[in-house]
């Protein structure tokens, strides 16, 4: 059962925090890891200790009250930011590790102007080193969504060799197509002759949407981790969305992978980490979106008012959000209109909603949406002899 | 070549526009219509001429003013609906009616309380009724996604015998994984007799944020249209994102497809949508987003100013976006800061750079972003001889 574990790695208070705008003083950054671990998430990135010391600060406060999840920071493959990682990771009850390199040949040539061979070495040696300070360490191939797949999977096998428990394959530009990234994840699985001591772990991000479909791509074809956030935030068009993958492997029972994320809570965690980081979540938004469970249309107001079923993959109470909504537009049919007024008590015949509809329509035709008080007066306009106050 | 052209079908005005918030009146409607022509939409979808005498009369006047595109009215398997689409659509010069019915299981049942057999009757003598009106006839079968492979093929096989040229293959509820979706879509190719004298098309939305990868999906499996919206706009958590899908193809030559979008008007063409719907855009979205190009991380911003390829498939001209930006943080590297200080005229050597950065670094700590007055004071406050009004 636990190979069928998928594990969540957030990385909202890393990824999404480096965003424009985003920032967090270290009393939110607390605040939010403490949510997540209350949803269940497995891995808390806490932050890139080296980058600043407000980072820092926020990294050993976090590993200081977070009980039961994997407090991780983030590292170049370089002594001093492992040895600052670790300073910042002392108290936590389990801390991680994240180091690694770029492992494209574009990374390696434009970036650290080197040889694949030095990229071994210093990766080998960057999880050498990290682990003479903690157990659990991920190793990072950056833009192993471009790199020569043969090397990836020497790069793999080498940082699993040197002690790595956790390898992360990024698709670091957001280029894959989800069968790509899956069948790079499959080939690794096949061809690292060490692999199953560790756990392949997807990075997406969303430059061309695709980041949910990659890492789903990836756990069907034997990643376990998945690296996300709380609304997708991250560099650019950001990560992979912990809402969306959490719920597709929930829905897609047959696929036999779960998480151990509470789901009821996934609305509220992505209202407070877009109140607290300041960043809007359109309305669109799956899973948490404010009309992810809106129903405007009269075609599926009808079906949907038969059987929610008809319209409804997911019961909005298992996501945390309100109930469904059903918005009277001049795109609603009779079934909705006649529903509403039900609801507001008057029980109109069939030829009775007939001539009501055709006034609702005009009404609707004016105004984005018809709300009950309008349909009060409606119903006063055509039946001054059941209107209520 | 034309076998691998994929027909842009915009559906903004139509599914788009019945989400709550998002009505248009007619002015409106049409200054979009004419937008999307322009930007190289195959197919407009206008509206739902029967729902309301406002969208009869905005699916009148577009199909007036539209020259090269194909403007389509929906419309459900019903006579009066057909008769008022093809009235609506008399001025276009490419009409196209978009009619359809329920094709699961569920649907058949519970929403229409009815058996196979009839859904198939009904599904002929709609689509033969409207080739009365037009030559060009496309039909929907609702709910394809959760329907009975073997029966949607046979479904697909009657309305092309009736004369259907296009048949959408929607997965209303959002459900489908990709390669679900592209199974589904490979099975009609091969399993219905007459499928070459149709094109097959895809319709998916996002309540599970894989609408893109869906769709995608669908067209390597041999549908050739996509059925879209700008910014992902729709019923419940939208439909697929034109800009995604175009640009997914754009970038992915090997798929050895292509579309007739200008790339370079989406992101106009999405703040014009976002204005004129209200309907805000997050900042992470993808291609469109306020963040799509920016850059904060410091290991992301050291890689880009070496070479942008390192973190960017994109160029932002190519798709109408602001040029990418270097946003200076608490997360931002060295590099970053002296790429800034040096646009601003200062030029620091390596050891000056060392003790700005820190300096720069407790700013940064206090601050969102750091902005070119906040450099301009740290340069003033640290080095008094070079500092400049």
């Amino acid at each position: 059962m636990a190979q069928n574990k998928i594990h969540i790695f957030d990385t909202t208070l890393r990824d999404g925090e480096q965003v424009p705008g985003c920032k967090l003083n270290t009393k939110e950054k607390i605040e939010l890891a403490l949510a997540l671990e209350n949803l269940g998430v497995d891995i808390i990135e806490a932050g890139f200790p080296i980058s600043s010391p407000g980072d820092f600060e926020s990294v050993q406060q976090i590993s200081a009250v977070i009980k039961d999840a994997t407090v991780c920071g983030l590292t170049r493959a370089v002594k001093k930011d492992i040895e600052v990682a670790a300073e910042a990771l002392k108290g936590a009850k389990r801390p991680r590790i994240h180091t690694g390199i770029g492992v494209s040949d574009m990374h390696i040539k434009t970036k650290f102007n080197t040889t694949r061979e030095d990229i071994l070495v210093r990766a080998a040696e960057a999880v050498r080193f990290a682990r003479n300070f903690v157990d659990d360490v991920e190793f990072y191939g950056e833009d192993a969504g471009r790199a020569d797949l043969a090397f990836l999977a020497k790069v793999v096998e080498t940082v699993i060799d040197a002690g790595a428990t956790v390898v992360n394959i990024p698709d670091t530009t957001g280029y894959c197509l989800p069968h790509q990234y899956g069948e790079k994840i499959a080939y690794l699985i096949n061809n690292v002759p060490n692999v199953d001591k560790a756990i392949l772990s997807c990075h997406c991000h969303n430059d061309l949407g695709l980041a949910t479909a990659n890492a789903i791509s990836g756990v069907i074809n034997g990643a376990r981790q998945i690296e996300c956030t709380i609304n997708g935030l991250g560099e650019r068009a950001g990560n992979t969305s912990l809402e969306e993958v959490v719920m597709v492997i929930k829905q897609h029972e047959s696929l036999g992978l779960y998480t151990d994320i509470k789901t009821e809570l996934l609305n509220p965690m992505s209202r407070l980490v877009s109140d607290t980081m300041r960043m809007p979540v359109q309305p669109n938004k799956a899973i948490v979106g404010s009309n992810a469970f809106a129903h405007s249309s009269g075609i599926h107001q009808d079906g949907f008012l038969k059987n929610a079923e008809n319209y409804e993959i997911i019961r909005p109470e298992q996501v945390g959000a309100d109930s469904s909504k059903i918005v009277l537009t001049a795109r609603s049919g009779r079934s909705a209109l006649a529903h509403r007024l039900q609801k507001l008590g008057f029980n109109f015949n069939r030829n009775e909603i007939d001539v009501l509809y055709e006034a609702f329509l005009k009404v609707a035709d004016e105004k984005k949406e018809v709300g009950d008080e309008d349909l009060k007066t409606l119903v006063a306009d055509n039946h001054p002899e059941v209107a209520i106050a």
